[in-house]
């Protein structure tokens, strides 16, 4: 069952012709997560073969252009392309009299529900509980009302052994019932331990997305021991003074969150138009947090435990 | 002295990965005009590498997003990159209230001052005159209060003839005298008229650019004789009910409105998405008048007087 990250966007705040600003594309069980949607971003998913029409949910960290400036423009191809599923949007509440403003000013009437969630970016809270995946938020310390999101995938139900099934004609509830871990009783009174029975399933995945934030501790109970976290690093250590003021991140700090956190692997991203070549700010991070990587604009990572 | 119209999106609605909606820079004298700006337009600029801080006129048509969405994009990374010269921003008034609550919500307060424009869209009107060209609405046929846009030079003043002047060591206002079409009379009292010592300067060239509107023959006293016309060709005559009912053209109707209107080239765009070889559309054109051609994503044309 597939969990991956597509990056869509790795630059910070100015669109380049080669790094576009934040948007990330999560792919769970091929339920797709759109996160942020910086300007270009559906050319961004075209690029990427990525069916427009199965985003169901888009989440906006924060209202800084350069996370949500593509977002009427997908709203408005979605509709275009004859859409009729709901989509839901999940931000600060102030893009929705945007959204709405866009609208009604065009004269727009969008033939499909356009559901909007407000986000309270002050305390960390569960915005999305499907079969599939729960979505809780991250406060995160931006000099603009801003949370990252943490994707956690459903612990999946136990595997009922094949060598067990041969030979019998189980009814569907009674693999139901074996899956939720009950024994099973046979026709002839011969009772099976649920834990002979079956074999664990496979761990549950995670991935937090934590764009913009200055260096703080205070995520790290939220996104301890995720799989693969997505921390900005717009700065090097060099301009550690400029991170601090602006409320970013240095990828040294990126990398002490991920290293304190004891999370899995270590995504970078958000960088500075000023960094040309990567390769020092990743070496930063290394030294730190060995299982740091670089995002690029198109890469899919996918999610496993390791 | 440089005229040319550089295309940096020519398809219509939805942005694909090899077209963009609706943007054009205009060059003249190398001032920098932009026409309409989809999303992706800044992206289109850098790649065509036109120096984003020389824009400082922005002409919107109307109010749907393949010709605005791109525009709070672009004032904001002009104010990232540290802008402090002034942008003219001319639209349809509820644009203003748009950028404003993008603004707010974002609480950016720009480094420039970024001066609106309303545009009425029911009358021709001239809305910059400069000292080098003045541009006239075009009031258009759409499904939404819409204009396009003349772009005149001013005609040149004459050129003082190389032979006249030498040996001669002439004051400033001399020269101003002279350009204006006064005689000129040397220190000997001796009279040169005008007509002897000056030659005629080149003739004043012109650009009509027209998107969105269905076929209409009210716009011909505005365009009259234009060295250039971008007239929208969004269909072709098998998808004429279709641009009707939408309020589009045909590149027939384009080409039409082309001969009608006397003009000396005409150039298509705004493509729908549907036709993925653009030759018949172009074929259907230059049937009805010859000197047609297809505007492209990336293309320079100058304009020169035919």
């Amino acid at each position: 069952m597939t969990f991956s990250v597509t990056v869509l966007g790795s630059g910070a705040a100015i669109p380049l012709t080669h790094r576009n600003p934040s948007a990330q594309l999560i792919n769970v069980h091929e339920k797709l997560y759109l996160i942020d949607c910086a300007e270009g971003t559906q050319v961004q998913l075209r690029r990427n073969r990525i069916r427009l029409q199965k985003i169901n949910h888009i989440f906006i960290s924060h209202l800084h252009g350069d996370h949500y400036f593509g977002l009427m423009g997908l709203i408005t191809t979605l509709h275009l392309l004859g859409r009729d599923a709901e989509l839901n949007v999940y931000a600060d509440p102030r893009l929705e009299e945007i959204m709405n403003l866009h609208l009604d000013a065009s004269k727009t009437v969008l033939n499909y529900p356009l559901i909007f969630h407000p986000l309270n970016t002050e305390v960390s809270e569960v915005i999305l509980d499907n079969r599939f995946i729960k979505v809780t938020t991250i406060p995160l310390k931006h000099n603009f009302p801003t949370c990252g999101f943490l994707i956690s995938e459903k612990q999946a139900k136990p595997n009922i052994r094949k060598d067990f099934l041969e030979g019998k004609s189980l009814a569907n509830s009674d693999y139901k019932q074996i899956k939720s871990g009950k024994d099973y009783t046979d026709e002839h009174g011969i009772v099976y331990k649920n834990e002979d029975i079956t074999t664990s399933p496979r761990l549950p995945r995670s991935y937090a997305y934590c764009s913009d934030t200055a260096y703080d501790e205070s995520i790290i109970p939220l996104v301890k021991g995720v799989d693969l976290l997505y921390h900005e690093a717009t700065f090097m250590e060099d301009k550690a003074k400029d991170a601090e003021a602006k409320f970013h991140s240095t990828a040294r700090q990126a990398a002490e969150i991920a290293r304190l956190a004891g999370v899995k692997k270590l995504l970078l991203g958000h960088y500075s138009a000023r960094y040309k070549n990567l390769q020092a700010l990743l070496n930063e991070a290394i030294e730190v947090f060995p299982e740091s990587m670089l995002a690029d604009d198109g890469m899919t990572i996918e999610v496993w435990p390791v």
